[in-house]
């Protein structure tokens, strides 16, 4: 198999709150599918307002920043986060991104073959 | 543990090629000495003109490309990418990312655990 490009633009937008109108869409760029063996990379865009799921689970989060800023809710109280930055959560830790800025806020989100959430 | 934000500012830029002028810098910003599981967060920087390794290894890359832009020489040929896109490097596939811009390119690029490379 050969190595490919792939444009988020190309890639369905799936709402990840289906039940509210939803401020978080995210678009599977690389995943098992694509026989990535170990684990898939995921974009999200959060509105001006929005958060994902404040919640937690067995396996990790690798995140980079893309556009945008906000703050990472954590039993640990809240940590701002900007473009250009990484966020380590480790399996188990709650976490909640929140979009506290006026912009889109845009990341990667890693997570293992074994585990997918939003 | 805490999940933890990180600012590729305050993690030590290394120079990949260190037998050459570099033109290639790498920041670990996140691996398994943070606990994480299963794979590692690498951003690089690869000023105009520069290149990684032309190889290729047993474990995939799974890339987003912070900005700038460039090529990636693959067995089929050169394919462009640009800021906002993701590239998949499946295990054993021959792969250089080439920065033929005119600005510095920057990537952040996941490896699992298994491996480790340029």
């Amino acid at each position: 198999m050969q190595p490919k490009v792939i444009d988020p633009s190309e890639v369905v937008a799936e709402h990840v709150y289906p039940d509210a109108p939803s401020k978080v869409v995210k678009r599977n760029l690389v995943t098992h599918r694509d026989d990535a063996p170990n684990f898939g990379m995921r974009l999200f865009e959060v509105e001006a307002g929005g958060a994902t799921d404040h919640h937690q689970h067995p396996w990790e989060h690798e995140v980079f920043i893309v556009s945008g800023s906000g703050h990472l809710l954590t039993d640990d109280g809240l940590k701002p986060f900007a473009q250009g930055q990484a966020v380590f959560v480790p399996p188990m830790a709650m976490h909640q991104f929140q979009n506290t800025g006026d912009a889109p806020l845009q990341f990667i989100c890693m997570i293992p073959n074994s585990g997918d959430c939003q």
